[in-house]
């Protein structure tokens, strides 16, 4: 399953041992040695479910002979009260990796949650949400997944994965049109080059010396909707900054191709959910 | 300096293994070899001050050439367009460990901002505000530090550094005074016992078993009030849940010990900063 | 099962690496590749067993289809020839493992007996023997659930699960007085805070200064004895120090509540255990 | 260095993570933060000094801004009283890398002490104190390094760096005689083969099949003699088993070349030293 | 320094656990332990240089204090006797380190020595000559970096840094027209979608669907042509397949514009390179 | 199962982190979610089959749900169009693990192949065909083995595992008798001493002064001849230098014993290999 990678673990290796040290005392007190029970995970608010599969990984790496099932796909919008994953086996160990397995998934909901409503906010307008690198350190890989389950796109998944040129660049580089020449004659074969422009004359100089697509960050709706204008044909647009709920479908209007939410991912709430023991022998 | 633990040094990688690969297209096209600048750190919106230490590790582990320097003191209110650290150095590096050092600094500034929005929110009440173990997974010291840094107390910073009797361990042991007791009697002589109660009845057995803290769940005002009374001068009161900004202060006038807000990590809106090359040659 | 956590795979992984390297020269000489055999794990001496399913990981971390089946629960004290662990499964891999899988076993297994002699040395007196963070390196975990299982108690696991103000720290905080009071102030609200003290005089001022418990560091019998009255309802008491299975129980008959023992961890005798091959086919 | 290899630091860092957690409360609470000092490392009995350098490993890799000084060289036998160690820095870093790196170094000296006590036991007889592979896991280089300080010769450093065929072998390939015979025709060139025997009949089948070296284990004296007699001009020769310090020069007597000893580094006594600081402003 | 990524020091400190063990016996026994020296490296036959900086990674990772020194720039062609790196300090750690550094800098210049000559064979064509995925485990990076420092260009860096279809992909989708739909819909916007073909008519079922980037694998010259002449003004062309230095200038004469070559990584001949010890005091 | 160390382990994770980042796009748009499918890898050209086991475990590291079975033993040697491998599993798994598995399975396989040539090519001259250390970092373990596969033998695994005293130690002892009398003196008991020698001078000194082994470097047949005569009896011979499949045959007539040649490991072809999917549903 694409989720178990290498980096991932690594994950999950760090937040436990920052977690348990030599163990739960209040468990071991409380909990006798042998004890199999049965526990579920709901969701205490609505909330796009993401990470089942994730808070999985974390229990069974603190025991394998626990059992997780997902009572709901991926990417299902649920109400209050909803059961979203069901666990079986020792109840010493789902104590123990309680909490950092729903550290993970609440994470995960929270990001498709908060993705979910943007897409819905701009729907039928034809733009695509797209996430950013403002991702957690760490989080690179289940950050953008979560952001697709939520119905976004991924901006490029790195920094070798896509050119962005942005203004530090273009200054080093002595302007706009030097920086987008420079980076097109660079790049590799399969990548794009995209650049980050404020003012309608740096764009028409991007459009020149070649820009595959221009990031117009922080216009007004006017010069927006003539950014857009000039485009058309020549190149793909992504609109940043400022991109609240309330504001983004006006933004999606103006026939943007793509509206980059850095917030998808650094300014994520917890989906709300809550493990309980529900039978125990 | 504490910051360069083995954990966090583990997590810094993982960012730079997950965002870097092969290198940046963009500043290997548009950025000379051998340059070298200044860039500062601008605050964007006004914020608390946290993590200058940690953005230093993370550009050092990039290039060991990078000089780092805060502008102000970690803690420090500052307002938009504030510097707050100054870089030297090769301008590669600078662009290529950006976004990383980035990511962790507007995380642990978008903690101790809130947690100082908390903080200012209870002034005068004698309450303290406290974190809980919802941190991200791999960020519990960095998290409960910009607690700390933001005027707030840590909770317990582990499963083995603290006793938290929770529902589901009073409900495997056979009820709140079953669960107190088996605790107290097993726990390492440094620790102390909180339980976790949601009705007076609960409490009054909690109190009769011993316990040392009561974490009050849920309660409203009135009945938290009536709690607190029970609890004087035999056990330590904590409140928790719903704990917004707006609420906050009134459930710190009913003489409750501790505040715990799991929002102030798990919920957390990144500090808006931006990095600007200065000058290169 | 708790064993199995990050650290300690870290560490087994550590000690596979260091002894193993391309292989074992002899046993591929010598054991056909495909043999299936039994071996047995057998004590040479009397001692109290600890560590079967580490030993399990270990073997399993080679190879996952070899078999280990603990003969006696984990703490039962054995003669010299009981049969401690069967192992079923490819020799080649059993002999590969052997050594690494025995060097933690006979480390725990020789914990767990020591500490079983300190604790039936005190029988009856209500003293508690205790061990310190004189662990191995790595062995944090292990070394203090070998403590557990010989019948002792744990100190504090780490130095944010529990608050010792040593020496060191008293002269840094001023004296006695000021360093418990600080301590206090500080300290998060679920741990206590203890203090070392080697005179009656700082042990005044630290139950003055409010130390929920007291180190005991040294002190001769009749002073101990003293020590012990002026904190009855008042502080929980350790001694440490110089506490020879000779000396203990005379230690213990002061009325201390616990018995710290550093050697119980840092100057362990390995338990003498050995594997043989039993049948092969 | 030698002593700063990947397993060593890997080790370190697990020694730290499990110590450190989110830091040290007692230090934080008692040190003011910029506190500057000096601290000695004294010996408290009489010891052989070994693992200064690692013991600077540890403090620097806590804070690199540390400086660490070796007072006397490696393998130095000291008095109680003398001062092994300066340290100079922060100390709220060096009391929190304190007990971390005295645990490394206790173990260290306590092997290179013991190893000292049997290399004079046998003093004059010619024959050499050898180690084993009974190493603490992770301590591999670290415990045979102890050794060589003390005057020990190493052993075999890991499975594929020598060639022991033990009982277990000789049982898979039917007997000594074939054993040797593997061994020998699938040597890696330049590894000697050596065979475990514990009669005078498999010494024979042994030295008959091309045995190089012989582990003679657990004879008594003088069918050790007898052994050792017939190995002359064609076999080096190892003994084994119950190699007590009362017995060892006995058994180095009846001209054996070498002597294995498991408790040097299975059964360690840590040495007695103490870090106390000096100076602070 | 871009070398110095956490990926690359993994892999250096596998080398050199794998390599090192409890360390150089024949160095310990020859070389003084405070020896100073200096050393030279010299190429023995021509070669292109690549892969200085990593070698002075490996020596300073064995030892801090040793001086490494490039004696000519990064992709120079240098003839036999060529000086190409010195270094100064401890013997000893040169010695040690030796074999793993050059281990890695034989690859890497081996790579830029065979690129250089592809490269020049297809000079004045216009056709640019690439990598592929064909990287040994580990290398990615460092094998890439050696192909630019040769004077070619690198295709994808990894699956997620680029599309391409493949004859896998096609059958599983049904068919190539299929396939590039499929991924031209999903395709995040700044990765374009390549598409591998065998014949003529699969060529024109991928251009009609929107292939932006086709490889012509494993075609004659005369196909070659005629499918470069349809992709003209619709699609960059990519010839792979047997690109021996015999045939790649006739190839490259078809007008192709990317030659992507397995061979420059995963069949490397290692340069010829050596380290002299010249001076010791 | 051998292979399954932890160092491979590592490598493993390193190799599939740098090549899968977020996923791999191509696979995810063209395969079906739940696709499960048969697959098989080919010999394209005549090879000796080695790694089908380390293919297996990449495999599985992806998608332990994959069943991976060999189709012929490892080291037969098969002619193009060859089944060596059979895969069954989900489909996405198989083609993001694809690159990754093949390139470690040429790897060893283009080594295995390439040691049958040179095995085969002294067929009945009573030499040997034997690995160095230049092998590729982090593949130690596995290159040696794939060595074995093609019939060599393995020369040390490590600076530990053997003592082989070259140029530089002479240089720095003073001289090839100083050099050998040092190493002899502090040799562990079970390796042997070998000495590097290009001049019958140096070998008569080498032999007088107790060499166990002599490495013949360089030297033309007649001297080679020479040399090996004046060994027999007194120590064992190698060669190394300049060891061409065509030349070896000559060499190994001379009646040395080993021949050493690292082209075997850091020059290797890549066996070709490919993958088909054959089936899915």
């Amino acid at each position: 399953m694409w989720f178990d990678t290498p980096a991932v673990r690594a994950l999950i290796d760090l937040a436990l041992q920052e977690d348990v040290g030599i163990g739960d005392h209040a468990t071991l007190a409380t909990v006798p040695a042998g004890a199999i029970g049965t526990a579920r995970v709901q969701a205490k608010s609505a909330l796009v479910v993401c990470g089942g599969p994730v808070f999985g990984l974390v229990l069974r790496r603190v025991d394998a002979s626990l059992d997780v099932e997902c009572c709901v796909p991926e990417g299902s919008p649920v109400t209050a009260g909803t059961d979203v994953l069901r666990v079986r086996g020792p109840v010493r160990s789902v104590l123990t990796a309680e909490r950092t397995a729903l550290n993970f998934m609440q994470r995960l909901s929270g990001i498709a949650t908060l993705t979910r409503a943007y897409v819905d906010a701009v729907a039928g307008t034809g733009a695509r949400i797209a996430d950013t690198r403002k991702t957690l350190p760490g989080f690179r890989a289940l950050d953008k997944y979560a952001v697709r389950i939520g119905g976004g796109v991924n901006h490029r998944s790195a920094l070798d994965a896509g050119i962005l040129v942005k203004e530090n660049h273009a200054v080093a580089a002595g302007g706009v049109s030097a920086a987008v020449r420079a980076a097109r004659a660079s790049a590799p074969h399969l990548l794009k080059v995209e650049i980050e422009v404020e003012t309608l004359a740096d764009l028409d100089e991007a459009l020149a010396a070649g820009a595959e697509v221009v990031l117009l960050d922080n216009m007004d709706l006017a010069t927006l909707r003539e950014a857009v204008r000039r485009c058309r044909g020549r190149a793909l647009t992504e609109a940043s900054g400022n991109l609240t709920l309330d504001r983004v479908r006006a933004v999606a209007e103006t026939g943007v191709d793509l509206l980059s939410v850095g917030a998808l991912t650094h300014s994520v709430v917890a989906a709300d959910l809550s493990l309980r023991i529900e039978g125990m022998r």
